[in-house]
């Protein structure tokens, strides 16, 4: 539906640069508007990375998170940023929950303490350490969400559904097995529409 | 420019509705769109809080950074978050500077450690710290920028120049006063276009 609006947004775009002689500044429809594409896969199942998931909706960010009693990660230290799709976000405003077809990014970087002028806490580095992506697709996952990690732009398979991710996330999100209570502008809105799992009803 | 394109964008899709029948699902077009407006300024000078800014494009985030010797904020922990409207974001991509009337917000937010599953390492909270607003606007700030510091959603004064984060920018800044060094993605794309400043030119 969505991509289907933005393919006549497209065509109304050529036809409005006909009738008014106006070139956009920015002419491919497709950069002016929010990405909000359907996942795509290969023809073997894989997941095909959202390219532009960098323009998507900001969520939120972490350093060093862990849900172990002993801290991961002694010897380095990482920031996550996640990212979802702008149709899902705009759709989660108004109901409180993920669209089918919804795709959550989350990208890991290096975390770097002294650099520039900067002397204490940490700033982002150019590293980007993995990127793993939690996509809903009622139809083709069981329990209606798959996890797909990828180690570069080529196509990821899905992690097997026996991975504590899925188990994780199941017991533990806020909504619809995600962890909406990470999210610091998301998670009063489920509260609001009534779409947070028990632990988090008021 | 932009916001002409936008309006006759949003012109251009109640044409394209009344030709084809096809209402779109989210049918208002200034929702759609990438937000990238100009800055809005009160009467007397103050800016407007751009309050859709949480849509923009993120550009990087940092915990408790700090650029003195001794570190600030022993007694609280806080995230900041970047972001720039859409719209500089992508003439950024192309030209590797900023578009006069480009806003970049810094928005802070509480850090907190221990919280639903979470042990070690730190996710951002639902408290807002403040708000902080670096503008171009080159026919209206000597140097053509303006730092404006909000205490919540009522417009803000713009800081006086004479205040260190006017100098700082000045001479530290990776690009046009701007802290791009911070910026993962972002930085590269200066020392490509050549319009990083000498310190990071390679």
């Amino acid at each position: 539906m969505n991509y289907r609006f933005a393919v006549l947004l497209a065509a109304s775009l050529v036809t409005l640069t006909a009738a008014t002689g106006v070139t956009p500044a920015k002419p491919a429809a497709a950069t002016l508007l929010p990405n909000g594409p359907e996942p795509a896969y290969t023809a073997d199942g894989k997941l095909e990375l959202p390219g532009n998931y960098r323009e998507w909706t900001f969520l939120s960010s972490g350093l060093d998170m862990s849900y172990s009693e002993k801290a991961d990660m002694q010897d380095h230290s990482m920031f996550d940023n996640i990212f979802v799709d702008p149709v899902s976000y705009r759709e989660y405003l108004e109901t409180g929950t993920w669209r089918n077809k919804t795709q959550l990014v989350m990208e890991m970087r290096g975390a770097a303490e002294k650099g520039s002028i900067n002397q204490h806490g940490r700033f982002q580095t150019g590293d980007t350490m993995g990127i793993e992506v939690h996509v809903k697709d009622t139809g083709r996952f069981p329990g209606g969400w798959g996890f797909f990690a990828f180690r570069g732009a080529d196509p990821a398979q899905q992690i097997p559904t026996s991975a504590g991710c899925y188990s994780c996330h199941q017991q533990h999100g806020a909504v619809d097995t995600t962890f909406v209570q990470f999210y610091p502008t998301l998670l009063k809105i489920a509260k609001e529409k009534k779409t947070a799992s028990p632990n988090y009803r008021p």
